[in-house]
C-alpha cells in the first residue's frame, strides 16, 4: 500500500478547523552584512512570540528535495501535501486559473507577456515598458477578434495585469510542456517552441500550433507601440490532481491576493475568497468564513517581494505587518495553526533559495518545544526536525486528530 | 539493490552484545497543565543521567511516518527494523503468539473477548465484567469440546487472562484481514464479519467460516452468566517475515511480561525468556542470559499504562522505577545499549500519539551529544536528528561494528 493510501485509510472527519498561513519566501539566512541576523530575528513580533510561548512545535521544511530551489508552484503544492516532483504544474495553467478561467481536460495554457521587438525581431523590452492594464485589455481584445481558431483548435486570450496575459488552446491531441517562446533576456529573438519530449506527438502538435499562432498574431500587433509582439512561457496542460477534499476530507478555502496563489489553490479544489487586499483584511475574511470551511490557506506576499528585492528592512517590516494583524487570526482559536513559508527568499540572494524554511505548529496537542521565538535558528532546535514539506498537511491532520491509530 | 540487501551484504558477525530497552509509550509532550514539563523531565533519574553524561547519542524516532499514531504492533516492528507499512500483523496473530501458540502458514487467528449480551443480542458489557481467568478457561474448554471443526477447518481455542482468549482457524484457502466481530462499544449488536478486500476469495471464506462458528458457538454459551457471548477482532493470518537472525545475524531474546510483546518478538524469531514480572527482575534475567544471546529486547509496560490513564504522576513514577533498576542492566556493560519507546503516549492525550519518541544510543563509539539528561527537548538537540524507527537497528549494528565499509 502506498503511504498516501495509508493516510487516506486512516483519515476520519472531525470538524476541526485548520489554518495554514504562508508568509511567502519567509526563510532567510544570517550574513555578516546584516549583523548575522535574519529578518525573522530582527523583526519585532510580540504577537508571534506570545503564540510560540503558549506552546508550539517547530522545525524546518525542505520544499522539494535538498538543494532544490522551488518556484511558487512546487513550493505551494508541497505545503498542500502534493509531492512537487510527482505533480508538475505549468505556470500557464496556474496563471489561467488565477485569472478565474476554467480549464478543461486537454487544454494547453501559456503565460504571455506583451513585449517590444525591433525591426530585426530582437526583443528590446520583455515587458513593453509595463504597459497599462487597459492597453493590455485592448490588445487582447484585438487578438481575440482576429484569431478565434487555428484549424480546429479554439484560442482563448485573457488579459491580466499590465503586460501580462494568458492564452489557452482548446482542442484535441495536445499536451505540454513545450519550451518557452521567450529568450528570458533582452537582445535575442523570440525562440521557436519545441517539444520537451521529442517522442510526444501531442507536444509536437502543440509546438506546431503555437508556431501558427505566432504567424497569425505578430502581423496584427506589428504597428502597435510599444507592445508590438509577445512572449509565451510555462506552456502546459492541466495535470490530473485529486482535490483537497478527496485527498484529506477537508473543505478548503484560499484567502490570497495574487492570481498565482489563487490559481494554485483552485488547482487542488479550494474555494477562492475574494476581496481582501491586506493581511489584516485577509484575517478578517478568515474570521468571517470560519464556519464555512475546515481548512484555510492564507497567503501573504510581502515577505517574498522584499526578499526578491534584496530589501532587508522591507522584509522585517513585512513580518511586523503580519505580526500586527495576527491577533485577528488568533481570535478564532483555530484547532490547528501553521505558520511557515513556501520556500526561503534570502535578502542577501535577492531570489528564491533551497534553504529549508522555518515552520511552527500550534494546537492543543502540538506540545511545546520551549522556544521563545519563531526564527530560523530557533526552529533548528524544534521537535519536528527538518522534514519534507509534503508531510506538513499530515502533521496538521494528526494535530486535528484526523487519523485513526495504525494497527493494534 | 534494495537498502535491506545492502545492509545484509555489509553485515559481519562480531559477537557484540546489543540491548534495546523499550519503555512503552515513553514520549510525551509539554503542556501548560503540567508546568510545561514532560514526565521524563520531571522524573528523578540519577542513573539515567549518569549514563547520558558518560556519552550518548540522542535523537527522536518517527514510529511509522509523519503524523501516524501506531499501535504496539507497528511500533515494535519499526524498532525491530521491519518497515511497519510493509509488514502488517493482525492483533489476533500477536495475541496467539503471545500465548505460546505456534501458528502455521495459512492459519487465521483472532483475539476474542467473552462479553455479555441481552435478550435482543445487544452487547451490554464488552468484557463480561472481566470474568476471572479460571472462568475463561472453563468456557474455552466447553467451546473446544463442542466445536473441534467447522467443515474441514480445525478450530483451536486458547484462554488468556480474564475475559480474553484466542481463536485459531487451521485449514485451507483462508486469509485475513477481515472486519471485527466487535461493535467496539456497548449498546450495539455483534456485527457480521466481512472481507476487507471484497475481491479476495480467501477473505470471503474466512468471513463465512466465522459466521458458521458464531452460529454453533453462541447457543453453547447462551445460558452462561455473565459471559453469554463473545467478540472477535484483529482477525488475520501470519504474514511471511524473515527472522531476526536471518536479517541481522543476531541471536535474539525477548524479556517481556505482557503476551502482546512476547508475541511480537516471537513473530520475528526471538526467544522468549519467561519468568520476570518487574523491570528489576527483567534486568536480572538479562544478566543471567547475557552469554546466551547477542541481542536483547527488554519491554517495560508501566510508562504506557500510566500515559493511557492520563496519569502524569504514575508515568513519572514508572520512569523512576525503571531508573532505580537500571544499574542491574548496566552491570553487564552491553556493547550497545538503546533506551527508547515504541511511540509516544502523552498523558495529556491519554492515548498513543504520532509525536516522535526520544531515543538514546550508548556505546564506545556512540559519541557524546554533551547533554546532561535524556528528555524530549534535549533529544531534539542530539546528533541522531529525527529519523524513521526502522533504521534504529541499523544504528545499533553500526555501533556494534557489525557493518563492513561500503565501497572502497
Amino acid at each position: 500500500m502506498s503511504l498516501d493510501n495509508l493516510y487516506s485509510d486512516l483519515t476520519i472527519k472531525t470538524g476541526a478547523k485548520l489554518a495554514l498561513v504562508v508568509l511567502d519566501g519567509l526563510g532567510d539566512i544570517a550574513t555578516p552584512e546584516q549583523r548575522n541576523m535574519t529578518p525573522l530575528e530582527m523583526a519585532d513580533t510580540p504577537n508571534l512570540d506570545k503564540l510560540v510561548q503558549s506552546g508550539c512545535a517547530q522545525g524546518r521544511l525542505t520544499p522539494v528535495a535538498p538543494g532544490i530551489t522551488p518556484g511558487s508552484g512546487p513550493g505551494h503544492l508541497g505545503l498542500f501535501g502534493y509531492d512537487p516532483i510527482e505533480y508538475k504544474v505549468g505556470r500557464g495553467v496556474i496563471e489561467a486559473l488565477g485569472l478565474g478561467l476554467t480549464l478543461k481536460a486537454g487544454d494547453v495554457a501559456a503565460r504571455a507577456n506583451f513585449c517590444t521587438v525591433n525591426a530585426k525581431g530582437i526583443v528590446t523590452d520583455r515587458r513593453a515598458g509595463r504597459i497599462p492594464t487597459k492597453k493590455c485589455e485592448e490588445l487582447c481584445a484585438l487578438l481575440s477578434t482576429k484569431i478565434k481558431k487555428i484549424g480546429d483548435t479554439q484560442v482563448i486570450i485573457e488579459p491580466g495585469k499590465e503586460h501580462r496575459f494568458v492564452i489557452i488552446f482548446r482542442g484535441k491531441g495536445m499536451e505540454g510542456p513545450v519550451t518557452d517562446a521567450d529568450p528570458n533576456r533582452e537582445g535575442l529573438a523570440i525562440p521557436t517552441v519545441k517539444p520537451i519530449d521529442s517522442k510526444s506527438a501531442k507536444q509536437k502538435k502543440t509546438a506546431k500550433l503555437i508556431a501558427e499562432f505566432y504567424k497569425k498574431a505578430l502581423p496584427i500587433l506589428k504597428n502597435e507601440k510599444p507592445a508590438n509582439a509577445f512572449l509565451m512561457r510555462g506552456i502546459a496542460h492541466q495535470p490530473k490532481i485529486p482535490t483537497f477534499e478527496e485527498r484529506y476530507q477537508l473543505k478548503a478555502a484560499a484567502i490570497a491576493v495574487y492570481p498565482m496563489y489563487k490559481g494554485l489553490s483552485q488547482l487542488v479544489g479550494m474555494t477562492k475568497i475574494e476581496g481582501p487586499q491586506t493581511i489584516a483584511e485577509q484575517f478578517d475574511a478568515f474570521q468571517k468564513e470560519y464556519d464555512n470551511y475546515d481548512y484555510f490557506f492564507i497567503h501573504y506576499k510581502n515577505t517574498d517581494k522584499a526578499g526578491e528585492d534584496g530589501d532587508f528592512a522591507a522584509k522585517v517590516k513585512a513580518i511586523e505587518e503580519f505580526d500586527q494583524a495576527l491577533p485577528r487570526l488568533l481570535a478564532k482559536k483555530p484547532d490547528v495553526l501553521v505558520i511557515t513559508g513556501d520556500h526561503s527568499t534570502p535578502c542577501s540572494m535577492a531570489s528564491h533559495s533551497w534553504h529549508p524554511q522555518p515552520v511552527l505548529i500550534h494546537s492543543t496537542c502540538s506540545g511545546s518545544d520551549k522556544l521563545d521565538r519563531f526564527t530560523e535558528t530557533g526552529s533548528n532546535l524544534g521537535s519536528l526536525g527538518v522534514f519534507d514539506a509534503k508531510f506538513l498537511i499530515r502533521l496538521m491532520q494528526a494535530n486535528a486528530k484526523m487519523f485513526d491509530k495504525y494497527g493494534a
